[in-house]
């Protein structure tokens, strides 16, 4: 298969090289030039314009959106229309809001899928977890790359109609919030408590066979072993939140009660100093999404 | 390495079996006839009465409590100090105060483990996660039964002092509550919301590469393969709460605030009972808006 | 002064009752004759139609909208529009949206004041309590009426620009969502508690001299006289949120966080529907631990 | 009637005030001799010794002990029990915890009532509300003495047997915590939000004629007023917390959930930073109880 990835940042250029490495041709555009020579080094074919990269797939175009949220898709999305045709898959990978994959498979001639992405820069090796939405015929002829860009066939499913795989990933964002800040509140105690503990020991020991084990606790693990027990001099104070305010955004709309899910919310809206917990959160972002670590 | 395991239920059926299987001898005892009959299948040799038991494990017994917490752990100590000295170690592998354990500990000849044991029922095979607290010594001559126990050397270690093992046990569970209601926030909106997913459907994709998978998302994956993706005749009432207790209570005497691990607790109470708080508040809305008032 | 009253629900026809005992004209419209009917018994001059009752106030009209919010008041400010030109002022006195307030505002010839109004129909005698966005000019023609309708001039402000009215009248609502439920929540340990207590004698004692006396409290206390100190046949069922839902969404925009007021809002909806969330984590417990489960 | 006071602290001090007042006659004791020169003035007869207190009061005594809560009322109580018997009366005005106070009625030949006293330095002018526990026929002895120091004869009432008095104050002060956190909240959100506006004007506004009216919101209007709408230096820092701790743990053991009255206290303990509700929240308790504001 032929695919056109728009967007060759860390996250795209992930897709780059698990499509390549899968067998299948890859055209890769960047505003950024450099970007495109990476790309190029992994295999891929690269556009020096969305243009030359239309014309490059021919009929039938298969293209993987993997610019930042907002402006930039549309703005693509602008610009791809005049080449698209009902025969054409656009996929939007990124952390856009449901709403607005709706709107924008609506608006566009080519049959749009919106896909929640996880697993972070952490699962280039692994691969991700893909939450898909839009017609079923596109998401079936997508699916030797999304077997390639997921961790393999269990790792994507289509989850419904049009903006189905972005809302999922939007809930998913809102948990992912409210299991980081309950693992923080968990070694807030025991670092605050009355024993003088090893953290590090204790996420290694829960991390081989206890209930709470998971992902993010091995990236406690991680943390705790780079940082040292005490976390050094990760600051408190926790970026981000737009996928957990949309989380209960939709969830007030809803009638559905999130509390533990908006406490999360809430604790980054009040990180301005010395939680443990957040400061845990804070590093946790770098773990799996290499956001930068804020420093005292 | 021979190991007295006294209390043959679920979990201690589960260390004679992994004792065994490592190649350690071990002398069991249950008051449940059947129970000792059931470890002596399986490859135990079986003890008819405490005293039976002590004689058989002459000096320097290993012994390993798995009786209920409570009364339970303080009569089979009562029991067993005649014959306990300073060579000898005891472990108590079940759900105890870390304050009883300190007790405890200070309270026998013997050196005395606690034992936090996560894992459930369902660790049978893979092994359990061990955190144990007391003296360093008793510690490492235990270990080999630790490494069958456990899912392996990394699956135990050592956490400090008396009360340590089981304090760590107890903010474990603590987590654990705010775990499964965030996955229980995040489920819900999506069973509520406005697409129609197949629920399992969505925990398989997580699973699979997502940031928030983990062990207890595999569990709510089985759920809604066994039960169907509306969890079927499963009601809204969520039994236990005694460690999640505990944890609230230790965080209450060191100013720590955990405000999703209460709030997964206070789910817990909600889940039993009519709440009169909002009986008062729906009668309130007549008081000063004269809103209609629903009754029962 | 001559003011149109538009609206004669029961707080519209409050406005027109204290309206007239401060010895103003007031001319009141409403779709139901019969509404209309009981304003001309109380002093008021009746109009058939809005065009009569524009007719009537001549130049310089001073028109209070006391309709439902939502479309209800976008209906009556589109068949006023042509009437009105910029010596007129227009009072939404109604639980508008602070954002539809200012779009009003800015779509109108006359000046428009946004008046959140609190007291509820239990405020009849005593009068309201104001909040006042809009032009200054309008909001010091007006005071004679807001003096009436008010409890008097210590009872209205005028808070700001066009939406500021209706913006402290939303966070009010919200606080009083989080009152209303933190006596809910005393009044529910008592109840449960370990003293067999007289709730109408509690919140008495209280209502006389304790720190937490306030009229919601009063409201307890009768609410306890007239129903019982168990409620009776109350429901756990309490209906209405919206300006709560909007006071979260707006702190979501403005990173401020609310957890009371959010927790209030969430008993809610939790009021209304088993929660699947708990449901789940009751089969969760049978997942990892084997513990029974609830069925219904 | 005759009234031994022991204890004249600031609120020792109004108790002897509004008993004398009504006409009563006093004696008073103090380890702080200046402390009983200031009762003498006031119309107090002084006593130098509790052994002399009790002597002037004759058989008969009714003992009012207004000393700190925990071990000074117990050292009070040993010294006063070779002088007690089976007619006298001992009350505890202080906030002692409910199962300290059913403790102390056991160990007492007098009869003991415990009596929860709320309204702070702030009721001395307008009297306290007064729950009290304990056996009825002391309740009605004393009656004359709780209408002097209460309100009048609705500001007191009897809750139930011993410890009834302090379990009420005790849930009184929950109450009190969530209350004050949700005005922090609500005015949180107005001073961070999108309008400039007058939290003092605010205040009032709702002082006059809102469903939130209440004697706390009173103390926020004075806060605003002597303090600036901003605040100005009053510190992110809420002292306190221990009758909110005991409500929790209280709530805990009943299995009752208080979302509100937890999150309150957990603020409490989270407060280091600039929470605007929070530096309001240690402004309230000046207004109210002249605890010492922390400033920055």
């Amino acid at each position: 298969m032929e695919l056109g990835v728009i967007g060759l940042g860390r996250m795209g250029q992930i897709v780059v090289d698990r499509v390549c490495s899968a067998g299948h041709d890859v055209v890769a555009f960047d505003v950024d030039e450099a970007a495109v020579e990476r790309a190029e080094a992994t295999g891929a074919s690269g556009a020096d314009s969305l243009a030359a990269m239309t014309d490059q797939l021919g009929a039938e175009k298969r293209i993987w959106l993997m610019v930042p949220a907002g402006d930039p898709v549309d703005a693509a999305l602008d610009e791809l229309e005049p080449s698209l045709d009902t025969h054409d898959i656009v996929v939007d990978g990124g952390n856009s809001h449901f709403e607005d994959s709706v709107r924008r498979a609506d608006g566009t001639e080519a049959a749009y899928l919106d896909c929640g992405t996880s697993g972070g820069p952490a699962g280039a090796e692994l691969g991700f977890s893909l939450m898909v939405g839009g017609p079923a015929w596109a998401y079936e002829e997508l699916e030797p790359v999304f077997d390639a860009v997921a961790t393999g066939p269990q790792g994507h499913d289509r989850m419904g109609e049009s903006g189905a795989g972005h809302y999922v990933k939007m809930v998913h964002n809102g948990v992912e919030y409210a299991l980081m800040q309950a693992y923080g509140e968990g070694f807030e105690l025991l670092q605050e408590g009355r024993y003088d503990l090893d953290l590090e020991s204790v996420a290694k020991t829960w991390n081989n066979g206890a209930v709470i084990r998971s992902w993010l606790l091995e990236l406690c693990e991680e943390a705790f072993r780079e940082e040292g027990g005490d976390l050094g001099d990760v600051a408190d104070h926790v970026a981000g939140g737009s996928t957990g305010t949309w989380t209960v955004q939709e969830a007030l709309e809803q009638g559905v009660p999130l509390p533990l899910i908006y406490q999360s919310l809430a604790e980054r809206f009040a990180s301005r100093n010395d939680r443990f917990s957040r400061r845990l959160v804070n590093r946790l972002r770098y773990g799996f999404g290499r956001h930068e670590v804020r420093r005292t």
